[in-house]
């Protein structure tokens, strides 16, 4: 699973919104970690993304990785 | 999902409620990133708030974005 | 479901206790948030205030909104 | 449920280890909250004191006002 | 349940590996504080040892103190 | 199931795509320390990567962790 690519060169970010799709991202790469196969991750998404209580968990852990973004920008002040 | 317009422009708010209210959006769009789709979100939602479970998860998530904010703001103080 | 009254005017309290009353209280407005309709908040925690798992969750969100509280108030030193 | 009695003077204590205890007091208080009722409390924690998930998930919620308290003790340095 | 012996003099560690360690000891004193009895423990332990998801929940158990116990540390700085 | 090994020398790492990797690797010794089996292991992996839901919550303690990683090496700034 180790990645060649560099997909997470800084936590740093121009803006809150860019702040938040970085959160989004590191989400989905701690999934990625696990599942590496793109049509498990797609069957998976596609049908937890039609359950209110999975999609809360998945906003859970975007708000897990927000905090950390954000305190490293020290909250884009 | 990219969104074009500007939804979260800053994490500064004038008041705790203001806090407390850019915590719920934080989360609401931690679960559109994973699903777009205006009628699901409805009819989920319409679903989990009928469920006691399902609204303590919700008001997790609020919560762990409060905390995120409410630090963004130096506890408003 | 815009609160038009002031309900969080500020997260400062006179002691901890006080401010785990807060805490509930945030975690309260975060169900709320979601749900407004005091007969679906009363049958539901009737219902979870019964389960040990779901009366264990709802401490949970107020742990984490306790930290929160906690911070703001410096513990109270 | 207000408690007349005061329960959480201070967030002080003399050591991790009451530190600890202070923690399990506050998660304890958190389910109280919801639910006073000592039978139903005594009747569900013997029932999910049997099971592992909801162990860990009880020690979950002891670990974040761990973290709390820890904090506002400044780790007893 | 009120433990006679000291099993928590401090939350400082020689280096990041005693640090997880005393996580998860941490982790393990949550469990038993709600349930005391060893055959209980090995019982449930035995059971859900063998799922994954009640193995990730330990493990989350576990980062939320390592969290505590690694600041408490400066990160081993 | 102490290791004999040092397998955590430092939280410092030289960019936060390796403080990710740590990160993914204190999660799964979280698990490890419940769980030493590597059958077990690779068993319930096999099966919760197939899952969802199970994906997000390895996710969230991955999150975590990560949260306390880029805390120590300050974010990498």
């Amino acid at each position: 699973e180790e990645k060649a690519d560099v997909w997470l060169p800084s936590l740093i970010t121009n803006s809150p919104q860019e702040g938040f799709e970085l959160a989004i991202k590191l989400s989905r790469m701690g999934v990625k970690s696990t599942q590496s196969s793109k049509e498990v991750l797609f069957r998976e998404r596609a049908k937890y993304s039609q359950d209110g209580e999975a999609l809360t968990h998945a906003s859970e852990v975007i708000a897990v990785n927000f905090q950390t973004v954000a305190a490293a920008n020290d909250y884009w002040k």
